[in-house]
């Protein structure tokens, strides 16, 4: 199977997982869609296919991470709908499609937030192909990167952050938690999932801050350079909130160049490990590498 | 212990609990900060005090449920915070302190809200004192009945059923789920805890169905007849909305006589157990009688 291919089929597999689940559910109807125009609102689901190219990596059945996988891209998919909210980012597009609130109201935006980050934890404890011990060290691992020592907390740090000039040092530390929490979360849970070792995690671990620095460049320098159509949500908003970005920090071209220095180092990581590393690496690129 | 003393003594345990699991984090001040702010906001615990009060009918040590009972608080507060806010209820006071969003305003609140959310099921999953198979269980409980099929779905049922007028059956629906599935989750996590078998549980289930249908009849009746300095927060507010509410619906004596009927009810499921239901019945009696 291609890069290309791979990366079709699990998006593929990942979405009707994540629908098989949701309309599980017998409650309120508008609530569930919701949640839904969310999860369809596309993306390259770059998390859960982290999730599934490392069970590949070590020769595991990419099927015992799709619940996992879809777990993940629920937490993710929340933290975009609580994002884009009035009260914190106010963004009226995402991905070219309306905001869940302008959509479905605030009130059933936060609700169904709420709603997809129990699911995640649902559907994880539901898992029928994995044994418990493992579900918990999951349910620990995302609780942990997700909550206020992982995600949440960068959120707020982000949000005291703006207006202020950053060092590279603080910038770092609030993107390591908004940003680079989940990714990390997405390599390990698969890394736990195919029974690892505690070093091959350490490395991993490295593998996946690399590639959340990386990212997080990549949408900085984006936001510069990028094209509002491209990006379906207007871009320059950075500079507008005065927020410290890489290029803001290092110039255009220090950010491109600290940008090649995290994804060489990614790969460097997976280069130490005895794995079928070809997705893992297709994705670090499709990370580091979009449009531009 | 008199039931005053057990009241006492675990609201202390489970508050100091909660206190614990919060500062162990290392993240974002504030952010901790605003969650500690509404945990620490009081309330009876009843919902911990449930799944204490449930261990111990069965003689198991209480001990054992401290997270379980922290984790059921922190999924009540978020849920308070949330609900709060001023896209959803609009409330700037809560048991006579100003809301969360009023002091750490608006993007705080929703962040501090989804942390003690993620903090719950964090909390279940280290918890050293149970085997992974238990805590399995009580994520897949507190997630299906705080989630859309629980409580966030109440939660939206209720919004969409402002200004219409319901009847009993679709009252008692949305109760169920906004309320009641978070008393029957305290219930059932202590009687999961306990190894108690699925046919007491059953029964334990029918007991805390009627606490939560007498739980809301008990609000709806006090905001029609409540003191505003005692329930510190606006009474009527109800009225104002147009809500559906057992004393319209039923009139106040009406009320009366179904919240009687309700604890009867529940008394009586704990009766067909062979357990110690000392304190299961104080919780009832305090659930039902309040301050009328």
């Amino acid at each position: 199977m291609t890069f290309e291919q791979f990366m079709e089929h699990y998006k593929q597999e990942i979405e009707a997982c994540m629908k098989r689940t949701i309309s599980a559910t017998s409650s309120d109807q508008k609530l569930e869609q919701s949640m839904m125009y969310s999860l369809e609102a596309g993306g390259k689901r770059i998390r859960p296919l982290l999730v599934l190219a490392t069970l590949i990596a070590y020769g595991k059945d990419p099927k015992l991470g799709y619940e996992t996988a879809a777990a993940m891209e629920m937490i993710h998919t929340y933290s975009l709908i609580h994002d884009d909210l009035p009260a914190m980012d106010n963004d009226d597009y995402r991905r070219g499609k309306l905001t869940n609130h302008k959509v479905y109201g605030d009130a059933t935006a936060i609700l169904a937030g709420d709603a997809l980050l129990t699911k995640a934890f649902e559907i994880i404890a539901n898992d029928i192909n994995l044994p418990a011990t493992t579900k918990i060290e999951l349910v620990q691992l995302f609780a942990k990167n997700a909550g206020v020592a992982g995600m949440v907390g960068g959120q707020q740090a982000d949000i005291l952050g703006e207006n202020k000039t950053l060092t590279l040092e603080e910038l770092e530390s609030i993107h390591q938690r908004k940003t680079g929490a989940l990714l990390t979360a997405s390599v390990l849970s698969g890394a736990i999932i195919a029974d690892a070792t505690k070093a091959e995690q350490e490395t991993l671990m490295k593998f996946s801050e690399h590639i959340g620095i990386a990212f997080q460049i990549c949408d900085d320098i984006l936001d510069v350079i990028g094209d509002a159509v491209k990006m379906g949500k207007k871009t320059g908003a950075d500079f507008d909130l005065q927020k410290s970005t890489y290029p803001a920090l290092l110039s255009l071209e220090g950010a491109k160049q600290a940008l090649t220095e995290h994804t060489t180092a990614a790969k460097h990581a997976l280069g130490m490990l005895d794995i079928d590393a070809t997705y893992l690496l297709g994705l670090t690129d499709l990370i580091a590498l979009r449009d531009f």
